[in-house]
């Protein structure tokens, strides 16, 4: 939908992989109906995953720490965020969240949930005070006015993630992710996308599967969030 | 147990946190059992948690990596495995991991899951070939004759991780680490510890905390690990 502004937030090593090609027609396919799409490549960008005191700077003297002598990374990472003296990858990726619309997430599936280098982005940029404070979380969460949406390649096949496969129904991996972070910081969640096990897939399937994104994409701004509650996700 | 392995794998910032307290007790009454105590503590070394080329050395010429114009890290981290031409810290960390018994995690909860310094040691040093393979991961997995266990601190109470509170129950989020990555490798799994809340209790009963840790290890030997399928997780 022109005008809407969409951040993709990129994990994955090599841009020739289904999802590089992935985050391609999805940048494509939103720029074609006028949307203003930005990438956080997080390896290009060789992207800090580490929670530290060097997120903390040195601008607000005296001493950048509340409380050097007991680090809480929580506590320093709120304060500094109110001082504005977060480090400026953190404010950077803060900006790119605040202004966008929608926000994809598009990774390999890492032992069911996101590669090390996305889970370092949601653990330094989503922090108290930007996302969300007491008691504004879950649906008061500050990013409550955006979309998130997960799209996820795996290795293992569809059988698999099945309540009566070896690995349990693929929704309850999604738990930690969807609930736990997006729905606590306010983000509306729209059904993830899902493109199983493409290294057992011929290239005519690989193809297919980045044509279905793609399709999706036309629709993307008609479709509701899914009911995040534990029914969706555990129910029988 | 006299003469067991216990590898304890740490991240926190900070040894003066209840997870440093955790840790410390764990070393302690371990010692006194006469257990070989190892701890990796990935802040202090600063571990690196992203998946990269770099994982892969280039000693096993020519050209280390099997595919070069399409970069699989999956694929090359068992190449190399093989080859062993892995990096020295995830060779390091391997060796830890081959020689326990048991394998403590000690960290704080960050969004549902483990810190991404963790998320990127799993990452990384539970690799194809080293901790399962096909058709060896689940029961069969490499690692099947370890135990092992979360020790988590959280930021929210007990009351908000129940199956009718707001974050739902806490073996919910528990599934992706527990069963999709440690039972995948095969391990068996102890009940998790799980210190709620230490930012809201009382000196006396952060205190408390750290005394049931040390008293649970006493008898840790004779424990039975939990039945890791999704009634136990989802179950009514």
């Amino acid at each position: 939908m022109a005008g809407k502004k969409v951040l993709i937030v990129y994990a994955h090593q090599e841009l020739r992989s289904l999802n590089g090609s992935l985050k391609k027609v999805a940048e494509d396919e939103l720029g074609k109906q006028g949307c203003i799409v930005t990438v956080s490549d997080l390896y290009a960008m060789d992207f800090e995953p580490r929670a530290t005191r060097n997120d903390i700077t040195a601008s607000s003297s005296p001493g950048a720490l509340s409380n050097p002598k007991l680090f809480n990374y929580g506590v320093e990472a709120y304060e500094a965020y109110k001082k504005r003296s977060l480090t400026s990858d953190i404010v950077d990726e803060q900006k790119k969240v605040q202004e966008a619309d929608l926000v994809i997430f598009q990774f390999p599936l890492y032992w069911f949930s996101v590669p090390a280098i996305l889970k370092g982005w949601m653990d330094r940029v989503l922090c108290q005070g930007f996302a969300f404070d007491f008691p504004e979380f879950y649906d008061s969460g500050f990013l409550k006015d955006k979309l998130a949406l997960l799209s996820i390649t795996t290795g293992s096949t569809a059988e698999m993630y099945t309540k009566t496969g070896v690995s349990g129904d693929f929704r309850y991996l999604l738990w930690p992710l969807q609930h736990g972070t997006l729905h606590f910081c306010g983000f509306k969640v729209l059904d993830p996308q899902i493109s199983f096990a493409p290294e057992f897939a011929s290239e005519e399937e690989r193809k297919g599967m980045v044509v279905s994104w793609a399709q999706r994409l036309k629709n993307i701004w008609k479709e509701e969030p899914i009911p995040c509650t534990p029914p969706w996700y555990f129910g029988q």
